[in-house]
């Protein structure tokens, strides 16, 4: 399949936030050339796009959700995290089978392709479920193991991790788990022994609560970060969602072992969490990436909400205007996410990466006058911008229209049907 | 024009969030019918339309804006107010033309036809141009005045009081001064005096940010809102834009006065000014409205993002996620909108009351499943989901398309050289 795409403005986010005026051709999964228009008359073309000056880049990086929770939308709100997960989320999640994963997930990934989004970072039951949701669906994923104390054992997690890492060119599998508050120490232990044995990286939430940090201190003496590090399991990188209540230390630790923090201002905002110290991650030169947490504590899968809400939140929290700079928050969806999740090839538009690639309607009100395209982007850009949306090459999302050979409202009813099951006393 | 709504989900918003299946029908401007479907094969329909089962609401009234700064969108961003101002807004806006401020309220106002807007109160150059843009593409506009020592005298703020208000049906003009650190009391006591003569309410930018707050106590030993009081000019009833930095005192005349606190937490994110404590308005019983203020200093004009921030940001200053429940918000940004401009008859979905209204597409992977359909629209709605914008009776915004006859690329393109003109040496 070749694709050409020509009359674009393409931000690459090689490097800057430049934006060149051009063509971007695709062959099969892989991009096959991004640059200046040229002759391609030598090429037998499957499709030829006009993108009529509007933007292709990177497409967004979702680097962690909870894609299963769709069912939880609008279900349980305005609560603290804790009763929520206890009284609302976790018995439900108790009767929820294989088959609602599977399907509460087709539902989260028809939202992402409305925003743009090309992969995600998900964590939650029955990985191979999600997993085949989303092959299915044709989106990129990067499962990872939400281990804790109540569920499968660590000898289930490493058979995972050898089956899931090659069951699909969609699909990879990280090691991980849930947080240190529902793991105790000698499950963490395992885990450490386990990826040592793979060198591989390991992500938790991580300090997400004040309630959660304050808790971990006074278990073991040492912020969940620290504890998690004392252990050896950054030892091979990794990181940690929400990362709210990070101390000094722990963003010199996160620094010295090249850890990501991926930031939830969403959920965090809606949960009452807090705000995560962005600013001043940035000035420690942290690694930062973006997620949106699941469909029930946020309650959208909208990186634009996430992009506005990460600039924003710092500024509020700096008291500084000039805080968070909407560039660097681009970088943040798109470059960082992907290398938090390992998509080496899925960062930026170049030639050999993989063809994931979203185009942005700037024919469109909020996007006018052109200024400044890319700050329109994060500060004034909607999942409405979002004209296309392709992974690994094929074209899933196009104004307005699902390709993927989904019939969205049989989803929708799916979970409309499983919610009214769970909730059922 | 006769119109028929059917196999709706209707939120007249008269009372509570409570939604009933059924019909509206309108008749010219106003609405003719709200209620459970009923025989009507007497009735000569213009027009039939099946809703899919989707949401009728009053469509949302954007409570203080600057439309025609669209030509500043992302060209100053991520600096403090006054500096942003004085250094970049200021100077561009005294090279505006009325004819420019024509051509940007008319591209603020397809925007806000995309984000379900049906009235907005606009503070901003040439008053005349603004509600010609409005009378042209069918927009319901309350102007306000943004009186200041820099601009047109009191005589011609009477002038409009009286010009403007007999001008056309969608348009009325309310008195307003710009905000007591661009006013000396003098000019102030004469608006007073007039205010008096018409018994009319005054709105003004109120204690948006801390300096502008302390710098009036030390002027007057007195707080924004209690130093317009002073003067009388709160006699009659309006208003203040932003409020971050209300005290109890303040909140107490708010409500002994009956005045609307129009909240913007968009821009004063984006701004850095803080966060007003809308949680505490409404435990004191204070009225307030929801506002996206200007697009310059947001940088859009999007009701759905302005409504998760009023509820979001309650939560994180707060530290408590049930402060400022949804449907306080959905009451906001419609009713409580529609009565701080004045507009009594555009407030909820009843027989007789004005057909302002908006359909809210729950065919969307954000809108699933329907566990609370109000929640969701709070929640994970976007401008997406906004499917149709009636406006006095005429449908201006359907599935994507603008029907008010405009040709937006004209209008795009207008901004453009707009902008050009105005920053150039």
């Amino acid at each position: 399949m070749n694709i050409r795409f020509y009359n674009a403005r393409i931000l690459t986010m090689n490097g800057n936030c430049d934006l060149t005026e051009g063509e971007l051709w695709t062959k099969d999964e892989r991009i096959a050339y991004v640059g200046p228009a040229k002759d391609s008359e030598n090429i037998a073309w499957d499709r030829e796009i006009d993108c009529q000056g509007n933007v292709l880049m990177p497409g967004f990086k979702n680097a962690h959700t909870h894609s299963g929770m769709t069912a939880m939308r609008s279900y349980a709100d305005d609560m603290p995290l804790q009763e929520w997960l206890n009284t609302k989320i976790f018995p439900l999640e108790a009767k929820m089978t294989e088959q609602d994963n599977y399907d509460l997930t087709q539902l989260a990934i028809l939202e992402y392709l409305t925003t743009g989004v090309t992969s995600i970072f998900d964590m939650y039951l029955s990985p191979k479920d999600i997993a085949q949701a989303c092959i299915d669906m044709g989106m990129r994923c990067v499962l990872v193991s939400g281990l804790n104390k109540f569920g499968p054992a660590v000898e289930e997690m490493e058979n995972r991790y050898n089956k899931l890492n090659n069951m699909h060119p969609l699909i990879t599998y990280m090691m991980g788990v849930h947080a240190e508050y529902t793991c105790d120490k000698k499950l963490l232990e395992e885990v450490s022994r386990l990826i040592h044995k793979y060198e591989a990286p390991v992500f938790a939430h991580m300090s997400e609560t004040r309630l959660e940090t304050v808790e971990c201190v006074e278990r073991y003496g040492m912020t969940p970060p620290q504890f998690f590090d004392s252990l050896g399991l950054f030892d091979f990188g990794g990181g940690g969602y929400h990362c709210v209540y990070f101390n000094e230390e722990d963003m010199d630790l996160f620094v010295k072992k090249g850890l990501y923090a991926v930031t939830n201002p969403g959920s965090n905002t809606k949960l009452a969490s807090g705000i995560a110290p962005i600013g001043r991650f940035l000035e420690k030169g942290m690694q930062v990436a973006i997620g949106t947490d699941g469909p029930s504590s946020n309650n959208c899968l909208d990186m634009f909400r996430e992009m506005f809400l990460v600039t924003g939140l710092a500024k509020l929290l700096q008291k500084d205007a000039s805080a968070v700079d909407a560039h660097e928050v681009l970088k943040m969806a798109t470059v960082n996410g992907a290398h938090a999740m390992g998509l080496k090839d899925a960062d930026v538009l170049a030639e050999g990466k993989l063809a994931d690639i979203i185009m942005i309607d700037l024919h469109q009100p909020n996007m006018q006058p052109l200024n400044n395209i890319t700050k329109n982007i994060v500060y004034s850009g909607s999942k409405q911008n979002v004209k296309m949306t392709m992974i690994n090459g094929r074209i899933l999302y196009y104004n307005g229209e699902f390709l993927n050979g989904v019939d969205a409202e049989r989803i929708y009813a799916k979970a409309n049907e499983i919610i009214a099951r769970l909730s059922a006393e």
